[in-house]
């Protein structure tokens, strides 16, 4: 089997953990909305915020959402149309998110965010005003009804077609962070540019 | 501003026909449901495809869903927690897919997939068998109801932040393919690897 479920919470916070995009799904009027965001884990929650006047974050306080992440790692290309496929990782949670409403505890979160997407910034940075924090909206989702999905390896290829005289394999796919671009008051400064943990390889 | 909404088909079509993942939503039983696929678009559809057993696709035909494309351009690092942010395009779709019933149309859609992806590539493959094309779900969906989003640039601080001691601009973030994977079948025979048409930089 190369495609599985998996719904252990060491894979399930693995996956989690490794990316900050996620896609949350909401419905608004019976449509569903799909709307990318970032979001960080904390033990047993996964947070996502946004603008205190953000109707995505406002309106699924309390009601159904669904928050998927996806790692592509790869395209598949076997030696026909149908068994072409991607690798990733994906993890699905569904639930009803609660809201942060202490500014304080929204502070702390939000620096735990900081700490694992770059360690050591959240210090170096201004500090935060209460009005910032107030304008700040912060829902946490448990992680309760989860499920991990995961596609890894070769093509699949019927057993006939192997000898099919096309190539066969896995082209990787991963995300690559570029020079770091500092902006302009960096100029003359020569001050290192921070890497983001994910990417420290 | 550096957050902005656009309508024009010229700027939507330009990220829908970057990428091949997408998010697409849809509600079951009253809770909103987010995979992540592929897709594809073609003049004024993306189209989506999947086995025919497929729950999310069988259930979405005709019933409102939502596709959404997101390339996550960099990560924004401001002076101040506040003003992080990220730089991405995306794309967010609504509608009522329709299925492509004639198998026939279903060949012909999934080489146009094929041919955007890795051009060249549809002809060297062992030929598509009906019994594949009839286990082949594929839906369309008409683009129509559609807006993107875009957020570039340097990071957004405030005017009395700029001199903070801390280093403040973008780290660039892209997808990167990574040297291909030849299968145990490619085994001594020397041939040389396709890339996707969005790699080839």
């Amino acid at each position: 089997m190369r495609k599985r479920g998996h719904y252990d919470r060491v894979t399930i916070d693995a996956i989690l953990d490794e990316g900050f995009l996620c896609h949350v799904g909401f419905v608004h009027e019976g449509v569903p909305v799909v709307i990318p965001t970032l979001y960080w884990r904390e033990d047993d929650h996964v947070y996502l915020h946004g603008s205190a006047a953000s109707r995505m974050l406002g309106s699924s306080i309390d009601n159904p959402i669904c928050v998927t992440v996806t790692h592509l790692d790869g395209l598949v290309l076997a030696r026909s149309a149908f068994h072409h496929s991607a690798n990733y990782r994906s993890v699905v949670l569904f639930g009803k998110p609660e809201e942060v409403t202490d500014p304080g505890e929204r502070e702390a979160r939000m620096r735990v965010f900081m700490e694992q997407l770059i360690p050591g910034r959240w210090d170096t940075l201004r500090p935060v005003k209460p009005k910032e924090l107030k304008a700040t909206r912060l829902i946490g989702l448990r992680i309760d009804e989860a499920s991990a999905k995961i596609r890894s390896g070769p093509p699949a290829d019927d057993a006939a077609d192997v000898t099919w005289p096309t190539w066969g394999g896995v082209l990787p796919l991963s995300i690559h962070a570029g020079a770091p671009q500092p902006d302009e008051h960096e100029k003359g400064k020569g001050r290192r540019a921070p890497l983001a943990r994910q990417f420290q390889r």
